[in-house]
């Protein structure tokens, strides 16, 4: 890594944007020079990063001229109209929208657990949604070791995956106990919607918008970018996405089952326990379980509550957590940067 | 129901106590005597019922000569010493302890499911845990018209299920917005183990204590309450009880597995829509579906997100929600005397 680049960052304002340039200074990425681009109406505003200050550019096509690498975090419209000028441009695109997620030939990618497909980019890399990545890190070392032919997963998902105004709206909301009911909601379950509920102290069954089919986008989104990632195309796979009262950090309860007759409990944590990015908290002896309260700002995908369904030998049971802005967003797009930078890709 | 009876009520000052002086007012519960019992402890005190002032009794096996009906709330040790001394004495025990669920000859009931294992009791009658109760309303008639064969359940829990101290402790922490990792913590998970943790803006993957096999002791109640409920001792059932920072009202992730093949939602709908104690809430056009905070103080079993599985035929998935402190418990023990009221059985 002693080549240098000239990256771009778009919409490093918002939430993940945020987290993002925290990482490219904690990482140390490589950069020789960085520009901030933003829609007409940011323009002009400024940016601190690395202890400089920085003009935030408009973001037009030709913005992109002589950036090598762009990160997108500025929503799905955006990345929808500049990702491909940027690309067009020679910039390699990784986009943490989900506008380019499901596009048969853009690869969809978690360093550790499909960096193959990297090579078959052609400008722009899709970079997974939260709920996803956290869940594939784990799936991938149990299909190679054991095959894996279902997966049944139930989120608990914090606030933060829908922006600071989510998070804005918890705090105020959770000084309303014993009355929340009444609580004024503008923000969850989706934004724009004309219905909102509160989420302090309640359970929200909805997470981005419904498909004709009953399920929601997210729940869609987990079910077919896990399939893509993992190339498994006909794995079954079924999620239901829930919001909670939590600021940072996604929880999920995830059933699966092996192709394998057999596998004991401590097989499946050997192999966990020797996973890139994974760390296994798991001992109820001494109650560790990974806590979203306390995955918040860690870089791991943690794992545990691993055991086995008590009338299927195939069937294992585990309790997945992640800092859904960290592994399932900024951390994992820079990631895939410094893959592509490793494998002589950039 | 023209007869009026004498009533006990052991542990009336706990939260499902309390919940349970509710219901027998509003329900307007035949009664011709009521008594209060307790621990040696709070015997002397006084309580308010209905208007009137009685001092709590100290709960002696003689206490019960001449109570025909003694609801028990104090805990299963009380339970185990006492509620045999009380059916010695021709009481009709319904205990909402764990005590006695799962012992063989002991009916565990929800009224809406197995009201027929009343006529079998010997004195006591079993209330089956606040997370099974609500899942089996939603099972039962589902088993009944397409018959049931797997079912694996990620649940959404209350603190309130973990008593008085539970909530006010929720309530503190939540003060605590930003800073929560190091809020004290003196209740959750479970009071008496050595280790605790926040609950506020947090998600703990256990409830109660752990059993050697890497499941919790309320993880191992739902799976054999809800066999023994359905009388399906080959059912396949699988748990995973999770605490959240929510006042009152469990919710419940619920896969199934039906054994008839071709059935669609519509038909699945139609079948919790005419269901006893059921009521759906399920309309994602106008993003309808049960929440918790919206459960609270309500009698019924609230279930949505009622959609099929994508990869089999005879997976469905639901969303159940239920306020734990009412059908989850002391409703339930009420209804429970209701039903064999009405049975000719007291």
């Amino acid at each position: 890594m002693s080549k240098f680049y000239t990256v771009a960052v778009v919409g490093a304002t918002g939430a993940v944007g945020e987290k993002m340039m925290e990482q490219l200074e904690k990482r140390n990425f490589p950069i020789q020079h960085i520009k901030f681009l933003a829609s007409k109406r940011s323009a002009g505003k400024t940016i601190e990063f690395k202890g400089q200050t920085y003009t935030i550019e408009e973001a037009t096509p030709e913005a992109f001229d002589g950036v090598e690498i762009a990160l997108f975090s500025a929503g799905g419209s955006v990345s929808k109209i500049l990702a491909p000028e940027a690309a067009k441009r020679g910039s390699i695109v990784i986009d943490n929208t989900s506008a380019f997620r499901m596009v048969d030939d853009i690869p969809l990618v978690v360093p550790e657990v499909n960096p193959q497909d990297l090579k078959l980019h052609s400008g722009i890399i899709a970079n997974p949604n939260c709920s996803t990545i956290q869940m594939v890190c784990a799936l991938q070392p149990i299909k190679e070791a054991f095959g894996l032919n279902k997966v049944i997963v139930s989120t608990y998902q914090a606030v933060s995956g829908a922006g600071a105004d989510a998070i804005n709206e918890l705090k105020d909301q959770s000084r309303t106990f014993g009355d929340t009911k009444n609580a004024e909601a503008q923000v969850l379950p989706v934004k724009s919607a004309n219905t909102h509920y509160p989420i302090a102290f309640n359970v929200i069954p909805q997470i981005d918008i419904f498909d004709d089919n009953g399920y929601t986008l997210e729940e869609m989104k987990m079910i077919n970018e896990t399939k893509k990632i993992l190339h498994m195309p006909n794995l079954s796979v079924a999620a239901t996405c829930v919001r909670l009262p939590v600021v940072s950090g996604h929880s999920e309860s995830v059933f699966i089952e092996v192709d394998k007759d057999g596998i004991s409990v401590s097989d499946m944590r050997a192999v966990l326990e020797s996973a890139k990015g994974i760390k296994v908290l798991d001992n109820p002896a001494k109650q560790e379980y990974p806590m979203p309260l306390f995955a918040e700002g860690e870089d791991e995908v943690f794992v545990g509550r691993i055991r086995k369904d008590l009338s299927n030998d195939r069937g294992f049971h585990m309790w997945i957590v992640s800092d859904n802005l960290l592994k399932g967003a900024a951390l994992n797009s820079i990631q895939i940067a410094e893959a592509m930078i490793e494998e002589g890709i950039i």
